[in-house]
């Protein structure tokens, strides 16, 4: 009766990051600049970290919606990179479905500017197709937070499973053994309280 | 077990606007005046450069609810004008409902103030008779960020999908090729931060 | 696969007020009070302008919880009135489910303080009997947003319709030429932005 | 077609507190530190109250994570104590799980640091295994309000029901007669408008 | 160095009320409007129990602004009425400030709508002229926090003192004993949380 | 003791309009861009409509900052324009202050991007030659709340005074009866609860 | 030109609390009882922890407006303790000024309820006989954030200094040497993040 | 009668940073961690720009309040380095005011943890020295926005200006042709909208 546990798993995930070019971003008010930034940089540290096949793709890089965010192509320059000629809705584009489909992974983990259309658009028409969909939705923006509250009930309703950047790592790693240091360098990157703790742990550890 | 994707469709949709009028206006708090007329008028201008039929309709005009919004009436000169002589639901008006269906299309676009009654009522009226409900929530309005949680949840939980003009457009248009200036003029239009974009880049090519 | 649109009908519905003592309401922080005091005032006004049978009941009203507010008991000297003498939720009051039950209504509109409990326990156990259940939230109160949001969720997803003061009396009402002054003068006394269109309304026509 | 009322049962039901740490305690910001401090403890002295069967975890409790906050591990001496050596979600332990199982109780209540990871994690899991799951939304704290509403709407839609500590209480006492002072002393100290109630009452009835 | 303490006297206060009418009260969204009719009733009231020579004033009257609330109105139907030709600046018209200095007061107790406007422009032009300028902020109405906060800075700068409605009637009446009953009505009239105490109070002296 | 009352004189007031550019607008994040969009044009209007003297400015718009807004160039085709090649305060650029000298006046209204920079310098620099400089803070934006209110405390204690567009007007237009209708026109552009007041109005009083 | 540096020397200070009575304090909604609990009884804390002459005092105390907080009562219990027989500005009372006086100390440490009245008044007149005025504006509590506003701004430009619990322990300090243990532990009782930094340290420092 | 222009002065100026300790940062919840770390990182990246002698200052280290910021330490390797053994105002320790005075500027720049604490008291101490006092409003954090407000007034009224880490930057520059590219890269560094805007402005410029 309910949505059944569909957890992500790192062998059968890829990673969808859609249209964070330098113009859209300017639109983004639900969240905070700075902490907009530090999201997608962290969700895209996480792909690479996990090495998930991660696809980017963009909407008219050449005109006002600006180019892919500098850093994200410098993260994944093997990445399938799929300049949209037009089409809204990525999953409308040929190429960035085959690119899709060739990762072999049945999860699809979303996140995008703007999310009641870049976001929203490909996660339900992946879900259409059967795929298991999870938005992150602290790296994906839009207007301010009545468009992210109707976007994020859309795509709800529909099955998508509503994830965070912190959230989607931690079920992804699973077990903190399987690499301490690697999943602690990644928070504390992009997470200035966890940095704190261990800043102060070390220090005090290092007294002894 | 989850809401199916569905589609707005520029050629099976159809657009409802209930009671924008220049009394009630003054009852609506959650959205800051300013933007709410901006929503208001690109949701209608959206309409309009879709050539969706479109249908108004009033609840007691001659009285303090005030006339509709003049801008619409000049925008939709030859649209049927239902003003409804006491039914608080439109879809309880015959003339009404009879207008709706005489557009012949499945997929109702409806905005309206106040959300959990002009809005809400005739939502719910129209799953019931199985069309497809696309809710604009940026285009209606009510008293307070509490009034129209709830409106929301009822509507969604009966349904409807909770879209916004931007989305809508954006579902409506589909692919930038269609007609790229005539989708950038509307967002440039309503969207001063795209308005922004537009011209820095325009500026900065001209320097070439 | 959705909530169907059950609608409000006078004559099948009955309203239960649970708990508005005047103890209690200083637990109440997630509405004003000057704007709570209204809303329960208004939809207390609205089920006599209705006629709907209407039940009262109380916890612990000798303690420290307090009495009754009074313009409830003043509104509706004849109301069953169940001073519960421990049941924390009301439908674990044998009298008091015997009350509604003689109603003979099948549609139980709800208010009360605090959400989570005096509201969500009732609304859950009337559900599971099959009652069509109708939320008042803007005339049921708590100690923050983040319990009424969990509250609102709990019974939604059973299956209770999120509604308004505002929403029932319109819903209720169905067509204003059942009686134009009548539902004028409870919007006009519990709504200062309509009363304020009605005066000015007034003076305009006045003046011709 | 909609959630059915699973009530909670005082015999029928276990805690389980998920890493509720002093470093990760840093962490969280969607609740404010002086009412979540109050919300954990009063969960957990409603624990001790109905004696019901309470586990407690941690996560790296020697490293930047902290110790378990020493006012939790003083009042449950005796409860089974699982220091996780990585499993991020508890119940990929296994020791946590049997423990779980062993208390032979089928509601579990729920509540830790952060929501979306922490509490989100087991919850999930253990719907999956029909647990009938009761999560404490306001002993539960994360980041910010976007990951709570995210981690809210995976768990509501996976099937949990969504609690306060109060409104746990409220239904694990069903009847104030029970124990009225025993519940009295529960709310009068960790609500700090209760215990005015309750003061200002007592003066009153001793001047008499 | 700083400002004197100026104590309010209802021996040489006067209240000016300026442009509380039905349409201007549209434009006031930075206080709530349940709230604000109360706060205008309540110090309207509050002059009225203190006996305090009350000036009203109006702007274009006849047209969109609307006419002086009427509760105003029947509550002072002998005080001196300006309904101002065309003045913005209430005390640029004559009939006013002849009123004002027909009262025989020093000290001016000033709210209106909008505070920016009708409030801060008499309020600086009284200052000049040595009058105790004290502003009841919170029956004064205005676009937004931003424009209320402006206007704050401008009175206080010049001198005003920046009151409240119920500072107003505490700083008049100076001692609970003038008056006892009087004074706990007017706060029971115009604060719910005090209503419930003094009901809570008197139920509770009752069962003695 | 405090600062006397500088009323604002349309015959002694030159408006400064400093860096309104595409690229700088996209840092404005204290007021929302709908609004803000609004205030801006709203101020040059009343501007032109004074008849005041008005000068423009800007940074560095050949590069990110991009160009004036291009609705106020229009506006002021005749006007200074003074495009700095380096100065951030534009007081410092001696073509800047020339120009503000040659028009003769005193009092200077001032607004820009971004308030703590833009506005606060010039203001600041203006004071210390005797200028009386008027701020129109609601259209000055900047990054947030914070850099506002340091902005807006920086100088109001050098002597400033804060006002918004309407204040501005409303100081400058003193009487109604100057241009009724101009007035009018001005505010129900810019200010939609006005225009719906004015719209109810008329239609009222067509009815006649 | 501008305020001196006054510093609190805890060989000079008293400390007067105002009216937190259970009644009033179910008036106070601009802090959230479990804060506004806590940060009383932490600066009760203080005043006992620095030996501070303490002056207790509370209107119609056996009225709704409620008994003194107990805990306050049983800290203080030799403290000078005026139940004031009318008199709403604590510094009308003979008895109070009495009191105060009779500590033969200069500076003034006031916090009470409710802000503008109970605090600002007695604030404003210790002020006009030349003590220096230290609010503690978060041990004070009022209505609602505006009326909090308009009560300091008065204060403020009255010459009192506005400060908050923390910030006067650490003025009365001065060095952590004086006694690190006393200080720690008034923190670690009253701040849990500090509270938890320390048993994160104590922790990693007992595992060397 | 109000404060003079005085202008930060890159020749005249010094930066006091106080208190940024790892521990000490979970205290600051007025601002977002990532935001607070980002200005704190820019205040001290605009010092090594300007090559403003920098002071560095901690209180109790080795203890809970943790180590200074690596970042700092790292960036001023050579900066006069004062961990205070116990007094809690910097400016009571010797050598930080030897430090300070060393520096020969009269201008100081401050920002620290805790605002209301470790920022206020030598700024009030600063200012009683005569020097000028430029608070860096965003660089300095606290427990919430009330203990800001009052932290920011009392500083306000003593005579320090209220400034934010990109004013100070820019005050400091003058005019962007003194180094276009490294303010630039200090802009792009710190304000993503910024950066984002240089991108955009790149990538059509490269177009050509």
């Amino acid at each position: 009766m309910t949505k059944p546990y569909i957890r992500l798993d790192k062998n059968d995930a890829a990673v969808l990051l859609v249209d964070h070019q330098t113009g859209l971003l300017s639109l983004v008010r639900d969240i905070d600049p700075d902490k907009f930034k530090n999201n997608v940089l962290a969700l895209a540290a996480a792909a690479k970290y996990f090495n998930l096949p991660t696809i980017l793709t963009t909407s008219f890089e050449d005109g006002p919606n600006g180019p892919l965010v500098p850093e994200l192509k410098e993260l994944f320059p093997d990445a399938p990179y799929i300049a949209r000629p037009g089409q809204i809705n990525a999953w409308d584009n040929e190429d960035f479905v085959k690119a899709v489909k060739a990762t072999g992974k049945k999860q699809l983990i979303i996140a995008g500017v703007v999310t009641e259309v870049c976001v929203t658009f490909p996660t339900l028409s992946a879900l259409a197709e059967d795929f298991e969909v999870f938005v992150v939705t602290d790296a994906s923006g839009t207007f301010n937070h009545l468009t992210r509250d109707a976007a994020w009930d859309r795509m709800s309703q529909a099955g998508a499973q509503l994830m965070t950047w912190f959230g989607t790592a931690c079920e992804l790693h699973r077990d903190w053994r399987n690499d301490i240091e690697g999943l602690g360098t990644l928070f504390s990157n992009h997470i200035p309280d966890y940095r704190n703790l261990i800043n102060s742990f070390n220090q005090n550890s290092q007294q002894k």
